[in-house]
């Protein structure tokens, strides 16, 4: 009965846990301490502690953490236990990518289907996964694949949407540069690349800018 | 005097507000009241005013803001009034992608450099850019370049990053699923694709759990 409990922002941290747990058990290790765990994905300890006691305490003191038993925990929580079918809608450059991306499966998702507009790739197989025709995304209520992931331009993006909506999707990864409407039962999460990097610029040292504006200060 | 000043949070929503104006901007509207901003953007008006508020109030009561004066100072602010040159590392499949978006003008930011390992890659080009050896990283500093985007393989993150640092980059992006080590004075965002995909299931609706599960409730 603990379902939709856990906040969102833990929700963001409990896959990072959870590829730092990969990570060390890589190097065949058992036991982890939050401190350990802290240094390796750089998020406080306390915080770790307080985002893992939401949903049961694995630690014993002294020993840590059990690995395994802790990233089966994360995974049953963020329900990542079972294999999940996902669609790709737009097949251009970073669709193609990401068809062609391992990371995926780590987490127990998988690209099965692709859709594009475009008559030249419809037909054509991209990593394995064959390139469908985009006026059948309603295929998927009964191929039952409920995450989509949206890489199509943006005046696309919201027509998309709605058709995998329509179609029983309940969970949108979209790439596309806007903001995207959606009935509140669907989660949609925005992922703009560009955006990313355009927060870079903000951090970097004043020097750089000396020439630019009359404003000189030392920053470290 | 006001920089470093503005706190994380706000940062990253500053690029969300610029993107709605850029599209407001795009339907030839002269001003914006920030509810309409907000209903654009999907981010509170309140929280809206209190982040332009950090660096200077450019509405006007009952006209609302300015959009081209809006923009420009988020533009200044951020420091994306002026052309970046950027450097890509690791031309495989996510690369490629990157190098032919075109998203990344929008805000200022050229990548005007690739690099990779493969020498099967090395003197081609991909979207006008040649590829260079990655052992040539160190040219990076004679030829200004203080912005990288990282999407090697998790492996060789590390070194990359070290490299790259060693080379006079000040900001990364980085796309390797990995937590990396730098200077505190170098600013590195993570953008792990999958594990942004790895958050959806846990909002997905029960009812599909069921056959999984003996915990059945409603939520909406």
């Amino acid at each position: 009965m603990r379902y939709h409990k856990i906040p969102d922002e833990t929700v963001r941290r409990l896959p990072i846990y959870l590829r730092g747990l990969m990570v060390s058990a890589d190097q065949e290790r058992e036991h982890i301490s939050s401190q350990s765990l802290a240094s390796f994905v750089g998020i406080e300890a306390w915080q770790i502690r307080k985002d893992l006691s939401y949903f049961g305490d694995f630690g014993t003191p002294g020993v840590g953490y059990n690995i395994y038993r802790l990233a089966r925990g994360i995974k049953k929580t963020l329900r990542l236990d079972v294999i999940r079918r996902a669609a790709l809608v737009g097949v251009g450059d970073l669709g193609s990518a990401l068809l062609a991306y391992p990371g995926f499966r780590v987490y127990g998702l998988d690209i099965v289907a692709a859709f594009d507009i475009d008559p030249q790739k419809i037909g054509s197989t991209v990593n394995g996964v064959a390139i469908e025709n985009a006026a059948q995304l309603d295929t998927l209520r009964r191929r039952d694949i409920s995450l989509a992931i949206v890489a199509v331009p943006r005046d696309a993006a919201q027509a998309t949407v709605d058709s995998l909506v329509a179609a029983g999707v309940k969970g949108i990864l979209n790439f596309a540069p806007c903001k995207l409407v959606a009935a509140r039962r669907i989660k949609v999460i925005t992922l703009d690349i560009a955006m990313e990097l355009a927060r870079l610029p903000y951090y970097m040292p004043r020097a750089e800018q000396a020439a630019e504006t009359v404003l000189k200060m030392d920053d470290g």
